[in-house]
């Protein structure tokens, strides 16, 4: 799984000089999609087909603070999976550096458009698969 | 016609420590609607009804930062408008002061839900006599 | 203690016809400085002093989305405080609903300019106390 | 020049399915300080030794929306510059396409770190003439 890197953009940051922590809860979105299109797995295309992946919950632990200037990479682990929900684990890097700077989970359900919970399993068997690869990866 | 007020969030200010220039576009926005509000078109309703008011253009100048701590007031007036395109026009001040900090303008259209322009004189007469009834307001 | 509340703007939603879940964190810290402020705690005022109070880490839990044309109230309590650290829970409601709608948390340290670590206790004696009175609020 | 490239972000889109206009002033932004690194100006050096941009005025007219899915390709070029203000024009595509979805425009002055104007040929010559090379590029 190749990481997500981007650099920090300028209105990224706040007063304090550095990257405001609402910031990476997006920088989780972006990675989600990202790490999940490397399967294979395009969120455009699974909306489109009346799949939604909301999130339930989210959670970030910010060690050392971006700056402008700086680029991230962020892996992603999907660590937890039963076709209904899924949780997701980030590690948050500066780019090139082994030190984490922040860590991120996500938790998420699969729903149709109507917002009612689906199970993967019953509905969409090869696309419940495919997830399932993800385990532990 | 009531100014829009708000305060400033810290998230909004960047490594200048002013706020970002971005956010004037958002404040524009919530003043709009707002405004429209305040004439009794809630743009909420209207978008349930399959009118969508997208825009086609949008300027800010900038005179005076912002920053934390500050508290804005926005005034908007309608100066064009057909029925089928308008122009609103924005003088934004620190709340409770004379001088302009910034002003902006918008440009939109009316369109259906296939983002297909709609004229409200034909299709809404209800809502083209509103729309006029803000000119020069 | 006064909820704090506003609605959702309608920048504030995505293509699901939701809010962003990331907005939530930036709700967050409207309600904080609102929740300070209510205390007669400016954290513009700290900051000016050289008192920061960066983020450590924050946690949303999502139960049921807002939509443009909502208007939310968060209530916010200190729930743990030494005067180096200090944990806030929030409570996120449709204005003038009892269900809550979302969760969050968030945990902070105060620094300096430098963003070194503080005792607000050592350096800071009457805030220290001002803070201790939020507790069990 | 190299356009400025990169896809629309889920959270840029709101609930009328398209990009949330205030983004593309941050696309701008992206692409102007790209811009300028691709010319071996470093905005984040130039605000190290002092130097500030602050943004005078945008702008944006808006023909085809961008939705998530869709990369956009953004080419910059100045077009009016003194070594105390400068005017940059942007126009948008979307990725491998030749037509123009937006057209922007953002004007500049340059400050010390006092928001005080500075003329660049009189303070910094060599950045003067660096940035006179970029005109008509």
């Amino acid at each position: 799984m190749k990481p997500y890197c981007r650099e920090v953009y300028y209105y990224e940051t706040d007063q304090m000089g550095i990257v405001h922590h609402s910031n990476y809860v997006r920088w989780l979105e972006e990675t989600r999609l990202d790490f999940l299109r490397q399967e294979g797995l395009s969120y455009h295309a699974m909306e489109e087909t009346g799949i939604l992946i909301p999130v339930l919950g989210v959670s970030v632990s910010y060690k050392i603070p971006f700056r402008y200037g700086d680029s991230f990479a962020v892996t992603a682990s999907l660590y937890e999976y039963n076709g209904i929900r899924m949780k997701i684990a980030y590690d948050i890097r500066k780019e090139g550096e082994e030190e984490i700077y922040a860590r991120g989970q996500s938790e998420h359900c699969f729903c149709g458009r109507d917002m009612k919970p689906i199970s993967l399993k019953r509905s969409f068997p090869e696309l419940y698969e495919k997830f399932r690869g993800l385990l532990a990866k």
